[in-house]
């Protein structure tokens, strides 16, 4: 039993070199992951009644196999942090990023049958089996450095959305009082002319929504250009990141760098 | 009742670690300037009678208990100089930015009661109001580190915005004679152009106002390439800027290989 | 006959610095290349008979230009590699990225004449003529650099992309269930939704299709200023790799700095 | 006659610290250069007659002083470069940039009283008057470090401009393939295709012209994803390129790092 369960657990987690039946594992969940992001997508066309009966069959198909894998997971999950005691070596993964991921992209199909629940609800549930495209992360190492970098410098970048966020409040309010007597009905509120603001900031801007007024113009053109401005603050906050990356690895390689002299006494140092 | 000076000095300065009452006032005055940007929003839109009194009382609140705070504030303002004269101290706060944006934020209340004042210009001073929302600025210091690569940067961000205005200024007027004649109401002055080059360069477009003779087109093509290159010049300086930061940063931390000593003569090294 | 093939073959490579012959021959066939995309644009235009079919000419004499000296690249490409067996080093050439366009620029002219096909297949084949351009990369050197951060930074812009189609993905289905009830016909499937968020990721926001429920105004400001932070790190990378490359390259020219000899005891420094 | 000449030429020339006229001369010019533009742009308005008038007298008199600095600066240029011969220095100057611009700002007004010349040709040559404005770059220093950076990564950004150029012919030949049958009347030849393409890379997206079938929504996915990519290289160069001026002021800063001791005698180097 024991050496079954060890054999679960290192099929169901990420395969190393040689283990045959734990990569084709991978694949087939990966290959899972997939189908269902394109059946989500599928969904929401008008399609006939045969076709859309099949993708519920695979829909719940997928969703036994991803209850398995998750009651594996969980099962084996003591095996984890072999050094801590069961009970919160399992509460530990249970709280886990991706377990609660797991978690999500299963729960919404069961919860119908739990409790009573409004079909608006539900429909709303239903959108929460996208976030099985999340169990995707636990196969890719590659987001590592990107992800590595938002973190280091989060404080910045969140310091920058903070007066992102200064600027739209004020830019708003100010273009409503403006623009409200030219265009009651684009700018009937404080929120539209938010939605302006954002549209104006990221320089998306649809159209949809835009000053009228000479004095709005000015404003809107003050606006756009500060955009640019704190539109560069993150870009070089990410920039700086990835050249603190990169100086890091070449510390890393450049290990004879290490190797110097004493300029004193001429002896090896280090 | 020199005390008592002190106690409310230290009560109305940004938190120590262990002052419970200054932090109590800290977080009391956040909440209650973010609940006046909250106010201000919620005014744009169609109130109930009912609701909108009791916005104008919390507003009167607001202005009492920031008129006490900034009275406080200006009182005790001799002990953030104690080795100057008290009549210099109390100017030199004055007159810093912190105290006219506390002073901003409560005088466009008072105006009204003093001199007569047209209805108009009223509507303008209570946007004033939304100046508040500097007041948290004294409460943040994760601006630092943004706001100290823009002064760092000044010139060269002044010099680049410089660069943009020449060319606005140029397309615009260039454009204005281009499409004149095909679109009168559109381009019907060089001001309007101008409105069209700051959609261009910024490239947000909202598509109220773009050429349409084929001249026209070109220059607009150049103009929308040549923004993407001005564009980067500011994301290249902030960038740097970011970069410089991250060195000194790193100067700063590794000050223990700085300063290390040989370990066979004890000499410092460099 | 193997002297004229040498010669031949000096004269289809990209010149040296006295070889007459050999930079007239790419002088030509240059401008034979503009001259082509120039007819290709061209081709668009509703023009008189007599035009269309002085093209016709010219492209028939562009073909047969193109078609000696694909043959010439081929036979005389056993001197590439002259250390290689003949018949490796044709094989060699023939797969390479440059031959491959070589053949793609004169193929589409030759397949009706051997197979039978229709009409619609041949305007798409047609359209591959385009590629000619691509002939242009033999003589220009100036995109190594490029080129070079391109492939160094593969893995992170390869991570990016996958985020951003992640983003794109969910953002879609979210927006999709939030809009199609207030705007069937333009969020009628999650496809037009994706339309949507291209747009809005890109920041180049058409203003064909845009959210217009509270919701959607929400999670398409969320997706804008997301956008900024995503579109961020390309640059990031992008910046970081031109960086190195500096680095790199101060590494070359300040060779004579690296390899130092001390002026008292004459020994290497570092 | 030769002090006289000196004087003067001390004069028109940019400013020392305690030359009070030649400031004064600096002043008065650059303001008579800001009024020139301001002009330009209020020409555009519809004016009262009398108004008209006065800005032409405006327009004679700055004609007047800039010819006479123009003959002022060409008269005393053989004071710029003493070592060499009066006539070769004075060709030097005439071909300089800034005495082009300031011919080109004072010559368009001579044209029409030389030669006999068209009115639409004419109304081209007003243009030029905007040209005064490069007249200011003689003032400033400002622009040095940008112009700086953009000299030594000219190459690198010449090559991404060409790759982006191919890129637009690309994609614009393609797309007018995919939507002229959908939308012939926008996508009427390659060239608005163009138009379409630059608009979508650069971000900008007016709207007026936008993909609709399902193949040109793809494309246009592709190209403007690409585009984001395409954009950040010359943000990458650029930041680069300001990174690299920072490096390189550090290095003369911090002088003191150059002092070092040979590791293997411990004697002072350099």
């Amino acid at each position: 039993m024991k050496k079954l369960k060890k054999r679960l657990f290192d099929i169901v987690q990420v395969a190393g070199d040689n283990d045959v039946a734990s990569r084709v594992f991978d694949i087939c969940i990966i290959c899972l992951i997939f189908l269902n992001v394109v059946l989500v997508i599928a969904e929401t066309f008008s399609l006939p009644k045969a076709l859309r009966e099949c993708i519920g069959y695979i829909e719940l198909a997928s969703v036994a196999i991803f209850t398995i894998e998750y009651v594996l997971r969980f099962w084996t999950s003591d095996l984890l942090y072999p050094e801590k005691r069961r009970i919160v070596s399992r509460l530990k993964y249970f709280f886990s990023f991706i377990a609660i991921i797991d978690l999500l992209a299963i729960l919404p199909f069961y919860i119908p049958y739990i409790i009573d629940i409004d079909l608006r609800v539900l429909r709303i549930l239903r959108t929460v089996r996208l976030f099985r495209i999340f169990k995707i992360t636990r196969y890719t190492t590659a987001l590592n450095v990107i992800g590595d970098v938002f973190k280091r410098k989060k404080n910045q970048l969140i310091s920058s959305i903070f007066v992102v966020f200064l600027l739209m409040i004020i830019a708003s309010v100010l273009m409503y009082n403006i623009e409200h007597d030219a265009q009651p009905d684009a700018f009937s509120n404080a929120l539209s002319a938010l939605w302006w603001s954002v549209a104006t900031l990221t320089t998306v801007g649809y159209g949809d929504i835009y000053p009228i007024t000479a004095m709005g113009k000015v404003l809107s053109a003050i606006i756009a250009l500060l955009g640019i401005g704190l539109v560069a603050v993150p870009t070089g906050i990410i920039s700086s990141g990835f050249m603190e990356t990169i100086h890091r690895d070449h510390a890393k390689e450049d290990g004879e760098e290490e190797i110097s002299y004493c300029p004193h006494c001429g002896k090896k140092l280090k």
